[in-house]
Protein backbone atom coordinates (compact mmCIF):
# COMPACT_ATOMS: atom_id res chain seq x y z
CA UNK A 1 0.00 0.00 0.00
CA UNK A 2 2.07 2.66 -1.02
CA UNK A 3 -0.06 6.79 -2.00
CA UNK A 4 1.76 9.76 -4.15
CA UNK A 5 0.95 13.35 -4.21
CA UNK A 6 3.12 15.31 -6.76
CA UNK A 7 3.40 18.70 -6.22
CA UNK A 8 2.07 20.98 -8.79
CA UNK A 9 4.04 24.34 -9.64
CA UNK A 10 3.36 26.97 -11.66
CA UNK A 11 5.35 26.68 -14.74
CA UNK A 12 6.08 30.37 -15.21
CA UNK A 13 6.34 31.87 -11.76
CA UNK A 14 7.82 28.14 -10.24
CA UNK A 15 5.88 28.66 -7.58
CA UNK A 16 4.11 25.52 -5.65
CA UNK A 17 0.08 25.76 -6.30
CA UNK A 18 -0.99 22.70 -4.46
CA UNK A 19 -1.05 19.19 -4.84
CA UNK A 20 -2.55 16.03 -6.73
CA UNK A 21 -3.04 12.31 -5.99
CA UNK A 22 -0.86 9.89 -8.81
CA UNK A 23 -0.18 6.61 -9.13
CA UNK A 24 2.74 5.25 -6.85
CA UNK A 25 3.39 2.58 -9.53
CA UNK A 26 3.65 4.56 -12.82
CA UNK A 27 6.43 6.64 -13.97
CA UNK A 28 6.08 10.07 -12.75
CA UNK A 29 9.67 11.64 -13.11
CA UNK A 30 11.33 12.12 -16.67
CA UNK A 31 15.28 10.48 -17.01
CA UNK A 32 16.67 14.34 -17.00
CA UNK A 33 15.29 15.47 -13.61
CA UNK A 34 18.49 16.48 -12.10
CA UNK A 35 16.92 14.64 -8.52
CA UNK A 36 17.67 11.33 -10.78
CA UNK A 37 20.63 12.90 -12.56
CA UNK A 38 23.02 14.93 -9.73
CA UNK A 39 21.56 13.85 -6.59
CA UNK A 40 20.51 17.78 -6.53
CA UNK A 41 17.61 17.63 -4.77
CA UNK A 42 16.41 17.62 -0.48
CA UNK A 43 13.94 15.74 1.39
CA UNK A 44 12.52 14.78 4.78
CA UNK A 45 11.09 11.53 6.14
CA UNK A 46 8.06 11.50 8.58
CA UNK A 47 6.27 8.40 10.82
CA UNK A 48 2.72 8.43 10.67
CA UNK A 49 1.26 6.58 13.41
CA UNK A 50 -1.90 6.76 14.42
CA UNK A 51 -3.40 8.60 12.37
CA UNK A 52 -0.95 11.23 13.34
CA UNK A 53 2.19 12.85 10.71
CA UNK A 54 4.86 13.30 13.84
CA UNK A 55 6.96 15.99 14.08
CA UNK A 56 5.43 17.62 10.55
CA UNK A 57 6.75 21.28 11.30
CA UNK A 58 9.96 20.31 12.34
CA UNK A 59 10.19 18.46 8.80
CA UNK A 60 8.90 21.24 6.90
CA UNK A 61 11.36 23.53 8.70
CA UNK A 62 14.03 21.16 7.73
CA UNK A 63 13.09 20.84 4.37
CA UNK A 64 13.05 24.71 4.42
CA UNK A 65 16.39 24.96 5.53
CA UNK A 66 18.25 22.04 3.35
CA UNK A 67 16.23 24.19 -0.03
CA UNK A 68 18.37 26.94 1.47
CA UNK A 69 21.85 25.30 1.95
CA UNK A 70 21.08 23.70 -1.96
CA UNK A 71 19.58 26.96 -3.49
CA UNK A 72 17.18 25.51 -4.08
CA UNK A 73 13.59 27.29 -4.78
CA UNK A 74 12.53 27.61 -0.95
CA UNK A 75 9.74 25.12 -0.77
CA UNK A 76 6.07 26.81 0.59
CA UNK A 77 5.28 25.31 3.40
CA UNK A 78 1.98 25.29 3.41
CA UNK A 79 1.67 23.45 0.16
CA UNK A 80 3.59 20.75 1.26
CA UNK A 81 1.73 20.40 4.53
CA UNK A 82 -1.16 20.01 2.71
CA UNK A 83 0.32 17.16 0.63
CA UNK A 84 2.20 15.28 3.83
CA UNK A 85 -1.34 15.27 5.85
CA UNK A 86 -2.93 14.41 2.34
CA UNK A 87 -1.11 10.82 1.77
CA UNK A 88 -1.05 10.46 5.16
CA UNK A 89 -4.77 10.70 5.67
CA UNK A 90 -5.09 7.87 2.86
CA UNK A 91 -2.82 5.34 4.45
CA UNK A 92 -4.70 5.66 7.58
CA UNK A 93 -7.83 5.22 5.38
CA UNK A 94 -6.14 1.98 4.01
CA UNK A 95 -5.21 0.84 7.86
CA UNK A 96 -1.95 1.55 7.76
CA UNK A 97 -1.45 2.31 11.52
CA UNK A 98 2.40 2.81 11.33
CA UNK A 99 3.64 4.62 7.73
CA UNK A 100 6.73 6.55 6.33
CA UNK A 101 5.68 9.51 4.48
CA UNK A 102 8.83 10.69 2.24
CA UNK A 103 9.06 14.27 0.83
CA UNK A 104 11.02 14.97 -1.86
CA UNK A 105 11.83 18.37 -3.70
CA UNK A 106 14.26 18.58 -6.82
CA UNK A 107 15.82 21.21 -9.15
CA UNK A 108 13.75 19.67 -11.65
CA UNK A 109 14.31 19.12 -15.28
CA UNK A 110 17.66 20.28 -16.47
CA UNK A 111 17.24 23.51 -18.43
CA UNK A 112 14.09 24.16 -16.93
CA UNK A 113 13.08 26.96 -14.25
CA UNK A 114 10.76 24.91 -12.22
CA UNK A 115 11.72 22.21 -9.34
CA UNK A 116 9.87 18.41 -8.89
CA UNK A 117 8.06 17.70 -5.69
CA UNK A 118 6.49 14.91 -4.51
CA UNK A 119 5.50 12.85 -1.91
CA UNK A 120 5.33 9.37 -1.03
CA UNK A 121 3.74 7.30 1.58
CA UNK A 122 4.22 3.54 2.61
CA UNK A 123 3.84 1.28 5.45
CA UNK A 124 6.67 1.26 7.89
CA UNK A 125 8.86 -2.38 8.56
CA UNK A 126 8.45 -4.00 11.32
CA UNK A 127 11.13 -2.42 13.47
CA UNK A 128 10.25 -3.75 16.89
CA UNK A 129 13.00 -6.43 16.68
CA UNK A 130 15.52 -3.18 16.81
CA UNK A 131 13.67 -1.27 19.05
CA UNK A 132 13.92 -4.31 21.57
CA UNK A 133 16.74 -6.17 21.25
CA UNK A 134 18.83 -3.21 19.84
CA UNK A 135 21.99 -2.63 16.83
CA UNK A 136 24.93 -3.24 16.63
CA UNK A 137 27.16 -0.16 15.37
CA UNK A 138 30.27 -0.14 13.48
CA UNK A 139 32.34 3.41 13.51
CA UNK A 140 32.99 4.51 9.95
CA UNK A 141 35.15 7.78 9.05
CA UNK A 142 32.74 10.22 6.94
CA UNK A 143 36.11 11.70 5.73
CA UNK A 144 35.27 15.32 6.57
CA UNK A 145 36.57 17.39 9.43
CA UNK A 146 33.89 18.55 12.87
CA UNK A 147 33.97 21.90 10.96
CA UNK A 148 33.70 21.52 7.55
CA UNK A 149 30.51 22.85 7.67
CA UNK A 150 31.78 26.00 8.44
CA UNK A 151 34.67 26.32 6.18
CA UNK A 152 33.67 24.31 2.68
CA UNK A 153 29.50 24.84 2.87
CA UNK A 154 29.72 23.58 -0.81
CA UNK A 155 30.13 20.05 0.69
CA UNK A 156 26.79 20.28 2.10
CA UNK A 157 27.48 18.53 5.25
CA UNK A 158 24.26 19.13 7.48
CA UNK A 159 21.79 19.46 4.42
CA UNK A 160 19.68 16.49 4.15
CA UNK A 161 20.33 15.40 0.54
CA UNK A 162 19.11 13.24 -2.29
CA UNK A 163 23.25 12.85 -2.86
CA UNK A 164 22.94 9.75 -0.28
CA UNK A 165 24.94 7.01 -2.13
CA UNK A 166 27.70 7.06 0.56
CA UNK A 167 25.38 6.72 3.36
CA UNK A 168 23.76 3.58 1.57
CA UNK A 169 27.54 2.45 0.50
CA UNK A 170 28.57 3.16 4.42
CA UNK A 171 25.47 0.59 5.28
CA UNK A 172 27.45 -2.31 3.22
CA UNK A 173 30.06 -1.59 4.93
CA UNK A 174 28.56 -2.63 7.70
CA UNK A 175 27.20 -5.35 6.86
CA UNK A 176 30.11 -6.64 5.88
CA UNK A 177 31.72 -6.54 9.29
CA UNK A 178 28.53 -8.49 10.62
CA UNK A 179 26.91 -4.71 12.27
CA UNK A 180 23.24 -3.61 11.37
CA UNK A 181 23.89 0.33 11.45
CA UNK A 182 26.64 2.96 11.15
CA UNK A 183 27.96 5.85 13.58
CA UNK A 184 29.78 7.94 11.25
CA UNK A 185 33.27 9.83 12.66
CA UNK A 186 34.68 13.14 11.50
CA UNK A 187 37.95 12.64 10.01
CA UNK A 188 39.26 14.19 13.28
CA UNK A 189 37.55 11.81 15.80
CA UNK A 190 34.46 13.25 16.53
CA UNK A 191 31.03 11.09 16.86
CA UNK A 192 29.01 12.63 14.41
CA UNK A 193 25.34 10.50 13.43
CA UNK A 194 24.35 7.64 11.26
CA UNK A 195 23.51 7.18 7.81
CA UNK A 196 19.43 8.27 9.38
CA UNK A 197 19.62 8.79 12.40
CA UNK A 198 21.02 10.63 15.60
CA UNK A 199 23.51 9.24 18.48
CA UNK A 200 21.84 9.93 22.06
CA UNK A 201 24.26 8.96 25.37
CA UNK A 202 23.17 8.59 28.94
CA UNK A 203 25.70 9.55 31.24
CA UNK A 204 23.88 9.15 34.50
CA UNK A 205 20.56 10.55 34.54
CA UNK A 206 21.75 13.11 31.21
CA UNK A 207 20.91 12.37 27.70
CA UNK A 208 23.62 14.13 25.02
CA UNK A 209 23.66 14.01 21.67
CA UNK A 210 26.44 15.54 19.43
CA UNK A 211 26.30 19.30 18.60
CA UNK A 212 24.78 20.23 15.73
CA UNK A 213 27.50 22.46 14.62
CA UNK A 214 29.26 19.51 12.91
CA UNK A 215 27.89 19.30 10.34
CA UNK A 216 25.31 16.91 10.62
CA UNK A 217 21.33 17.13 11.17
CA UNK A 218 19.46 18.64 13.78
CA UNK A 219 17.57 15.35 14.60
CA UNK A 220 13.35 15.93 14.72
CA UNK A 221 12.64 12.52 16.93
CA UNK A 222 15.94 13.49 19.08
CA UNK A 223 14.23 17.28 19.55
CA UNK A 224 10.95 15.55 21.02
CA UNK A 225 12.87 13.10 22.45
CA UNK A 226 14.69 16.13 24.56
CA UNK A 227 11.91 17.95 25.05
CA UNK A 228 10.23 14.65 27.09
CA UNK A 229 13.14 14.18 28.85
CA UNK A 230 13.68 17.35 29.89
CA UNK A 231 9.89 17.06 31.01
CA UNK A 232 10.61 13.48 32.69
CA UNK A 233 13.58 15.31 34.45
CA UNK A 234 16.35 14.19 32.09
CA UNK A 235 18.89 17.24 32.03
CA UNK A 236 19.97 16.82 28.38
CA UNK A 237 23.00 18.93 26.39
CA UNK A 238 24.85 18.76 22.90
CA UNK A 239 28.39 18.06 23.18
CA UNK A 240 31.91 17.33 21.27
CA UNK A 241 31.87 13.58 21.61
CA UNK A 242 34.73 10.77 21.47
CA UNK A 243 34.50 6.98 20.70
CA UNK A 244 35.61 7.21 24.08
CA UNK A 245 32.74 8.98 25.67
CA UNK A 246 30.49 6.48 23.60
CA UNK A 247 31.94 3.50 25.37
CA UNK A 248 32.34 5.20 28.81
CA UNK A 249 28.21 6.00 28.34
CA UNK A 250 25.61 4.52 30.51
CA UNK A 251 23.69 3.78 27.35
CA UNK A 252 23.51 4.84 23.93
CA UNK A 253 20.92 5.02 21.36
CA UNK A 254 20.18 5.83 18.01
CA UNK A 255 17.23 7.88 16.77
CA UNK A 256 15.34 7.99 13.87
CA UNK A 257 11.97 9.60 12.64
CA UNK A 258 10.76 6.29 11.19
CA UNK A 259 12.39 3.36 13.75
CA UNK A 260 12.11 5.77 16.70
CA UNK A 261 15.10 4.50 19.34
CA UNK A 262 16.76 1.81 18.72
CA UNK A 263 19.19 1.13 21.42
CA UNK A 264 22.90 0.12 20.70
CA UNK A 265 24.04 -3.51 21.62
CA UNK A 266 27.66 -3.84 20.52
CA UNK A 267 30.10 -0.75 19.17
CA UNK A 268 32.48 -2.12 16.59
CA UNK A 269 32.04 -6.14 17.91
CA UNK A 270 32.38 -4.76 21.39
CA UNK A 271 28.17 -6.01 23.03
CA UNK A 272 27.55 -3.60 25.68
CA UNK A 273 24.41 -3.55 27.53
CA UNK A 274 20.87 -1.81 26.60
CA UNK A 275 18.70 0.32 28.91
CA UNK A 276 15.77 -2.03 27.84
CA UNK A 277 13.43 0.22 30.21
CA UNK A 278 14.60 3.74 29.47
CA UNK A 279 14.24 2.30 25.74
CA UNK A 280 10.64 1.44 26.60
CA UNK A 281 10.04 5.08 27.99
CA UNK A 282 11.74 6.49 25.07
CA UNK A 283 9.52 4.67 21.93
CA UNK A 284 5.95 4.96 24.25
CA UNK A 285 6.84 8.99 24.62
CA UNK A 286 7.12 9.00 21.13
CA UNK A 287 4.77 6.62 19.95
CA UNK A 288 2.17 8.84 21.92
CA UNK A 289 3.18 12.10 20.22
CA UNK A 290 -0.20 13.61 17.85
CA UNK A 291 2.23 15.89 16.10
CA UNK B 1 16.47 17.69 -30.27
CA UNK B 2 16.95 15.02 -27.70
CA UNK B 3 17.13 10.73 -27.79
CA UNK B 4 16.12 8.57 -24.81
CA UNK B 5 16.66 4.45 -24.95
CA UNK B 6 15.80 2.73 -22.10
CA UNK B 7 17.79 -0.51 -20.82
CA UNK B 8 15.38 -3.45 -20.15
CA UNK B 9 16.01 -5.64 -17.47
CA UNK B 10 14.88 -8.98 -17.46
CA UNK B 11 12.97 -9.01 -14.54
CA UNK B 12 13.10 -12.39 -13.37
CA UNK B 13 17.19 -12.38 -13.32
CA UNK B 14 18.15 -8.97 -13.51
CA UNK B 15 19.67 -9.68 -16.21
CA UNK B 16 20.12 -6.47 -19.42
CA UNK B 17 18.80 -8.05 -22.51
CA UNK B 18 18.55 -4.98 -24.85
CA UNK B 19 17.12 -1.40 -25.22
CA UNK B 20 14.23 0.38 -26.51
CA UNK B 21 13.94 3.85 -27.69
CA UNK B 22 11.55 6.47 -25.54
CA UNK B 23 9.60 9.32 -25.99
CA UNK B 24 12.58 11.96 -23.74
CA UNK B 25 9.67 14.81 -23.04
CA UNK B 26 7.64 11.73 -21.35
CA UNK B 27 7.97 10.22 -17.13
CA UNK B 28 10.11 6.99 -17.42
CA UNK B 29 11.20 7.30 -13.80
CA UNK B 30 9.04 6.29 -10.32
CA UNK B 31 9.73 8.18 -7.83
CA UNK B 32 10.50 4.89 -5.78
CA UNK B 33 13.74 4.69 -8.13
CA UNK B 34 16.62 5.15 -5.95
CA UNK B 35 18.15 6.99 -8.38
CA UNK B 36 16.03 9.63 -7.54
CA UNK B 37 15.82 9.07 -3.70
CA UNK B 38 19.48 8.15 -2.96
CA UNK B 39 21.79 9.60 -5.96
CA UNK B 40 22.40 5.52 -6.16
CA UNK B 41 23.00 4.79 -9.35
CA UNK B 42 25.90 5.86 -11.58
CA UNK B 43 26.94 7.40 -14.70
CA UNK B 44 28.79 8.11 -17.74
CA UNK B 45 28.98 10.99 -20.73
CA UNK B 46 30.51 10.84 -23.88
CA UNK B 47 30.70 13.19 -26.78
CA UNK B 48 29.09 12.63 -29.68
CA UNK B 49 31.05 14.23 -32.94
CA UNK B 50 30.91 14.32 -36.48
CA UNK B 51 28.71 11.11 -36.14
CA UNK B 52 31.41 9.26 -33.77
CA UNK B 53 30.89 8.59 -30.51
CA UNK B 54 34.07 8.81 -28.49
CA UNK B 55 36.41 6.93 -26.09
CA UNK B 56 33.09 4.68 -25.93
CA UNK B 57 35.38 1.76 -25.12
CA UNK B 58 36.89 3.39 -21.87
CA UNK B 59 33.31 5.13 -20.39
CA UNK B 60 31.83 1.50 -20.58
CA UNK B 61 34.92 0.72 -18.62
CA UNK B 62 34.52 3.04 -16.19
CA UNK B 63 30.94 2.82 -15.76
CA UNK B 64 31.86 -1.13 -15.09
CA UNK B 65 33.93 0.08 -12.85
CA UNK B 66 31.87 2.75 -10.67
CA UNK B 67 29.17 -0.32 -10.89
CA UNK B 68 31.49 -2.36 -8.77
CA UNK B 69 32.81 0.50 -6.31
CA UNK B 70 28.95 0.99 -5.60
CA UNK B 71 28.06 -2.67 -5.73
CA UNK B 72 25.56 -2.20 -8.24
CA UNK B 73 24.70 -5.15 -10.74
CA UNK B 74 27.57 -5.41 -13.44
CA UNK B 75 26.08 -3.53 -16.50
CA UNK B 76 26.83 -5.74 -19.86
CA UNK B 77 28.87 -3.75 -21.71
CA UNK B 78 27.31 -5.12 -25.15
CA UNK B 79 24.06 -4.15 -24.12
CA UNK B 80 25.17 -0.62 -23.06
CA UNK B 81 27.11 0.17 -26.39
CA UNK B 82 24.38 -1.47 -28.30
CA UNK B 83 21.87 1.44 -26.57
CA UNK B 84 24.51 4.32 -26.70
CA UNK B 85 25.29 3.74 -30.39
CA UNK B 86 21.98 3.79 -31.18
CA UNK B 87 21.04 7.20 -29.37
CA UNK B 88 24.51 8.49 -31.29
CA UNK B 89 22.83 7.36 -34.84
CA UNK B 90 19.82 8.86 -33.96
CA UNK B 91 21.59 12.36 -32.75
CA UNK B 92 23.53 12.19 -36.02
CA UNK B 93 20.24 11.51 -38.50
CA UNK B 94 19.30 14.77 -37.02
CA UNK B 95 21.89 16.61 -37.55
CA UNK B 96 23.49 16.56 -34.25
CA UNK B 97 27.40 16.95 -35.28
CA UNK B 98 28.24 17.58 -31.48
CA UNK B 99 26.53 16.12 -28.77
CA UNK B 100 26.65 14.78 -25.59
CA UNK B 101 25.14 10.92 -24.52
CA UNK B 102 24.70 10.27 -20.77
CA UNK B 103 24.59 6.96 -20.03
CA UNK B 104 22.98 6.41 -15.73
CA UNK B 105 22.42 3.08 -14.06
CA UNK B 106 20.48 3.06 -10.96
CA UNK B 107 19.67 0.31 -8.02
CA UNK B 108 16.25 0.72 -9.53
CA UNK B 109 13.07 0.97 -7.85
CA UNK B 110 13.34 0.43 -3.98
CA UNK B 111 12.59 -3.04 -2.51
CA UNK B 112 12.80 -4.03 -6.28
CA UNK B 113 15.77 -6.38 -7.70
CA UNK B 114 15.99 -4.97 -11.50
CA UNK B 115 18.28 -2.05 -11.35
CA UNK B 116 17.44 1.29 -13.95
CA UNK B 117 19.00 2.26 -17.32
CA UNK B 118 18.87 4.81 -19.73
CA UNK B 119 20.86 6.50 -22.33
CA UNK B 120 19.84 10.08 -23.26
CA UNK B 121 21.49 11.70 -25.74
CA UNK B 122 21.34 15.34 -26.77
CA UNK B 123 23.45 18.74 -28.64
CA UNK B 124 25.90 19.72 -26.80
CA UNK B 125 26.20 23.65 -25.51
CA UNK B 126 28.59 25.57 -27.94
CA UNK B 127 32.01 25.62 -25.84
CA UNK B 128 33.90 27.26 -27.82
CA UNK B 129 34.29 30.38 -25.88
CA UNK B 130 35.61 27.91 -23.05
CA UNK B 131 37.87 26.12 -25.51
CA UNK B 132 39.38 29.66 -26.88
CA UNK B 133 39.34 32.22 -24.02
CA UNK B 134 39.56 29.53 -21.49
CA UNK B 135 37.93 29.39 -18.20
CA UNK B 136 38.79 31.50 -14.41
CA UNK B 137 38.93 28.39 -11.81
CA UNK B 138 38.56 28.99 -8.22
CA UNK B 139 40.28 26.25 -5.73
CA UNK B 140 38.21 24.58 -3.16
CA UNK B 141 38.44 22.44 -0.73
CA UNK B 142 36.70 19.04 -1.11
CA UNK B 143 36.95 18.14 2.24
CA UNK B 144 38.70 14.79 2.08
CA UNK B 145 42.59 13.74 2.66
CA UNK B 146 44.40 12.79 -0.54
CA UNK B 147 44.09 8.85 0.58
CA UNK B 148 40.75 8.74 1.11
CA UNK B 149 39.87 6.07 -1.30
CA UNK B 150 42.25 3.84 0.39
CA UNK B 151 41.60 4.64 3.78
CA UNK B 152 37.57 4.73 3.46
CA UNK B 153 36.12 2.92 0.13
CA UNK B 154 32.39 3.77 1.21
CA UNK B 155 32.78 7.36 0.78
CA UNK B 156 33.15 6.33 -3.04
CA UNK B 157 35.86 8.61 -3.95
CA UNK B 158 36.78 8.11 -7.58
CA UNK B 159 33.29 6.66 -8.55
CA UNK B 160 30.92 8.50 -10.72
CA UNK B 161 28.08 8.38 -8.86
CA UNK B 162 24.73 10.19 -9.14
CA UNK B 163 25.36 12.36 -5.84
CA UNK B 164 26.55 15.14 -7.38
CA UNK B 165 25.02 17.98 -5.33
CA UNK B 166 28.14 19.02 -3.66
CA UNK B 167 29.85 19.03 -7.44
CA UNK B 168 27.06 21.37 -8.18
CA UNK B 169 27.26 23.51 -4.77
CA UNK B 170 30.90 24.00 -5.86
CA UNK B 171 30.03 25.67 -9.46
CA UNK B 172 27.55 27.87 -7.64
CA UNK B 173 30.23 28.91 -5.08
CA UNK B 174 32.26 29.88 -8.18
CA UNK B 175 30.06 31.78 -10.00
CA UNK B 176 29.40 34.00 -6.39
CA UNK B 177 33.17 34.37 -6.93
CA UNK B 178 33.48 35.22 -9.97
CA UNK B 179 34.75 32.43 -11.70
CA UNK B 180 33.92 29.71 -14.59
CA UNK B 181 34.91 26.59 -12.99
CA UNK B 182 36.47 24.65 -10.23
CA UNK B 183 39.78 22.35 -9.35
CA UNK B 184 38.80 20.89 -6.23
CA UNK B 185 42.02 20.08 -3.75
CA UNK B 186 42.29 17.77 -0.89
CA UNK B 187 41.91 18.50 2.56
CA UNK B 188 45.90 18.11 3.21
CA UNK B 189 46.79 20.41 -0.18
CA UNK B 190 46.53 18.40 -3.24
CA UNK B 191 45.34 19.00 -6.44
CA UNK B 192 42.52 16.53 -7.35
CA UNK B 193 39.91 17.32 -10.33
CA UNK B 194 37.27 19.31 -11.40
CA UNK B 195 33.19 18.55 -10.66
CA UNK B 196 33.21 17.41 -14.06
CA UNK B 197 36.88 17.80 -15.77
CA UNK B 198 40.28 16.27 -15.10
CA UNK B 199 43.41 19.07 -14.68
CA UNK B 200 46.32 18.45 -17.08
CA UNK B 201 49.57 21.14 -16.58
CA UNK B 202 52.54 21.57 -18.80
CA UNK B 203 55.68 22.26 -17.06
CA UNK B 204 58.05 22.61 -20.81
CA UNK B 205 56.97 19.94 -22.49
CA UNK B 206 55.93 17.63 -20.16
CA UNK B 207 52.11 17.45 -20.03
CA UNK B 208 50.94 16.17 -16.15
CA UNK B 209 47.63 15.76 -14.51
CA UNK B 210 46.75 14.00 -11.27
CA UNK B 211 47.58 10.49 -9.61
CA UNK B 212 44.68 8.58 -10.17
CA UNK B 213 45.20 7.33 -6.70
CA UNK B 214 43.79 10.56 -4.90
CA UNK B 215 40.09 9.09 -5.03
CA UNK B 216 39.38 11.11 -8.48
CA UNK B 217 37.96 9.94 -11.17
CA UNK B 218 40.76 8.55 -14.14
CA UNK B 219 39.60 10.94 -17.09
CA UNK B 220 38.49 9.24 -20.35
CA UNK B 221 39.82 12.63 -22.54
CA UNK B 222 42.83 12.86 -20.52
CA UNK B 223 43.83 9.74 -21.74
CA UNK B 224 43.16 10.08 -25.23
CA UNK B 225 44.72 13.23 -24.60
CA UNK B 226 47.92 12.03 -23.30
CA UNK B 227 48.09 8.99 -25.95
CA UNK B 228 47.86 11.50 -28.91
CA UNK B 229 50.69 14.08 -26.59
CA UNK B 230 52.95 10.99 -26.32
CA UNK B 231 52.98 9.93 -30.04
CA UNK B 232 53.30 13.70 -30.57
CA UNK B 233 56.17 14.06 -28.84
CA UNK B 234 55.05 15.47 -25.33
CA UNK B 235 55.97 13.25 -22.20
CA UNK B 236 53.58 12.48 -19.95
CA UNK B 237 53.34 11.96 -16.02
CA UNK B 238 51.03 11.20 -13.17
CA UNK B 239 51.97 12.80 -9.97
CA UNK B 240 51.25 14.92 -6.37
CA UNK B 241 50.47 17.84 -7.27
CA UNK B 242 49.49 21.45 -5.38
CA UNK B 243 48.54 24.76 -6.01
CA UNK B 244 52.50 25.83 -6.53
CA UNK B 245 52.54 23.48 -9.07
CA UNK B 246 49.49 25.27 -10.72
CA UNK B 247 51.13 28.47 -10.35
CA UNK B 248 54.47 27.49 -11.67
CA UNK B 249 53.13 25.34 -14.16
CA UNK B 250 53.72 26.93 -18.29
CA UNK B 251 49.91 26.03 -18.81
CA UNK B 252 46.95 24.67 -17.61
CA UNK B 253 43.78 22.95 -19.00
CA UNK B 254 40.48 21.59 -17.82
CA UNK B 255 39.69 18.24 -19.96
CA UNK B 256 36.51 16.48 -19.94
CA UNK B 257 34.61 14.21 -22.43
CA UNK B 258 32.03 17.07 -24.23
CA UNK B 259 33.83 20.48 -23.46
CA UNK B 260 37.28 18.69 -24.36
CA UNK B 261 40.27 21.08 -23.69
CA UNK B 262 39.68 24.16 -22.07
CA UNK B 263 42.63 26.49 -21.35
CA UNK B 264 42.82 28.21 -17.67
CA UNK B 265 42.73 31.93 -18.29
CA UNK B 266 42.84 32.27 -14.07
CA UNK B 267 43.27 30.89 -10.94
CA UNK B 268 41.73 32.40 -7.75
CA UNK B 269 41.43 35.83 -9.70
CA UNK B 270 45.21 35.72 -10.76
CA UNK B 271 45.36 36.28 -14.76
CA UNK B 272 47.72 33.25 -16.59
CA UNK B 273 48.43 33.41 -19.50
CA UNK B 274 47.20 30.37 -21.89
CA UNK B 275 49.09 28.57 -24.85
CA UNK B 276 46.56 29.24 -27.42
CA UNK B 277 48.76 27.05 -29.86
CA UNK B 278 48.68 23.81 -27.83
CA UNK B 279 45.29 24.21 -26.47
CA UNK B 280 43.88 24.37 -30.48
CA UNK B 281 46.03 21.41 -31.53
CA UNK B 282 44.38 19.20 -28.76
CA UNK B 283 40.98 20.55 -29.46
CA UNK B 284 41.91 19.42 -33.20
CA UNK B 285 43.03 16.16 -32.06
CA UNK B 286 40.45 15.14 -29.86
CA UNK B 287 37.82 16.19 -32.26
CA UNK B 288 38.98 14.01 -34.73
CA UNK B 289 39.00 11.22 -32.87
CA UNK B 290 36.74 8.25 -34.71
CA UNK B 291 36.32 5.62 -31.58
Amino acid sequence: MSVVALIEFDPASGAATGHRLADADAALLRVTDLGATRGDGVFETASLVHGHVQALEAHLERLVQSARMLELPQPDPAVWRAAVLAVGDALTAEGVDEGSIKFVLTRGVEGGSVPTGWVFGTAAPDFTADRTSGVRLVLLDRGFRHDVSQTSPWLLAGAKTLSYAMNRAALREAARRGADDVLFVSSDGYLLEGPTSTLVLRTGPRLITPRVDLGILAGTTQADLFAWAEAAGFPTGYELLTPADLAAADAAWLVSSVRHVAPVRAVEGVERAIDAELTERFNEALDARTA
